[in-house]
């Protein structure tokens, strides 16, 4: 193994025991001791990788949503029409249920010290925006290509990723029963009814 | 003032202190011995109209959602028809922002601390499925009424409630430019455009 390929296997260790760290036992009673002994590793190794927690945590964020960002252009790409596109990407919300599977107490916690922080809460609000910035743009072709009527693409862009959010923070606060999935897919499907230009 | 007057009016200036204080402070960072202060109350006072702070903060979470309860009727016997009362009731949200002015990040406290304690999630969570049973009552009055497509009523009222939850958790992180009651408006009312009966 290649000196490069040990540093990224010992990012990811950090990265696995911080989210098992973080999910038990919460953010601010998580130790950088806790999860250098989580990975294995000294804490000369961690911050190495990472300046403090908040840096780690903030890197999980970033992974998390690279990992959805990824395949947003995939599913535009494929449909047909950009309402047929945002219809097959309803399909990631289940995904992301399982990418944030046990960290929404830990969520929490964060968001708390980053409504008290601005310099964090910019970081932490940052990708939403650019979620709603790229939901635009897509929505704004839909409007060119002709299958999209005359809205508002940031006002459009907002009721979607607002729609998901609550979706996602439904779920994640009470995995009862619900598909929640299924949820998120109707209501996207409703609203691109309303939006879809008469042919 | 009689005595009953004087009780009402010493629980009403210990939620107004407990706001003050949770907004300033923090739920965690918040002692008894504060709020007692704020108030200008003995503890014995206190613990005569709440057994604890948690109890405090959950009879805060409760007049809040009373005050909207109270509304949410008044608007349905208003319109028409069934989607012109949801199409109302959506100039409710900014009122929403209003009554949690300042509450954000004792909200993200509060939750972090219930998503770790099943009784007091339970609690918290209670009110969010009771405006999900009224939501769905109402969708299905307009499957009778003959304004609202077969549609299955208890999505219908999930979908509508994720739209609203995510409108008002965007709006409470980031009170940007943007008119977020417009977009709660605009989304509530795309749904409808797909689910009222064509006559």
């Amino acid at each position: 193994m290649s000196i490069q390929q040990r540093s990224i296997e010992t990012r990811q260790n950090i990265i696995k025991a911080g989210k098992a760290c973080f999910a038990q036992g919460g953010y601010d009673a998580t130790s950088v001791s806790a999860i250098c002994e989580g990975a294995g590793i000294s804490k000369g190794a961690f911050y190495h990788h990472f300046s403090s927690k908040q840096e780690l945590y903030l890197g999980i964020l970033e992974e998390w949503l690279a990992d959805l960002n990824r395949m947003v252009p995939n599913f535009i790409e494929s449909g047909s029409t950009i309402p047929e596109s945002f219809r097959q990407m309803s399909e990631l919300v289940p995904m992301v249920f399982q990418l944030a599977d046990g960290q929404l107490p830990v969520m929490f916690d964060f968001w708390a010290r980053a409504a008290r922080d601005p310099e964090l809460f910019e970081k932490t609000i940052t990708p939403l925006k650019e979620f709603e910035t790229l939901f635009a743009s897509y929505i704004q072709r839909g409007k060119i290509e002709g299958s999209i009527k005359e809205v508002d693409a940031e006002v459009t862009s907002k009721v979607l990723i607002s729609l998901v959010l609550g979706v996602l923070l439904q779920g994640l606060l009470a995995p009862d029963d619900t598909e929640w999935g299924h949820i998120a897919k109707q209501g996207v499907s409703w609203i691109f009814d309303a939006l879809e230009a008469k042919k």
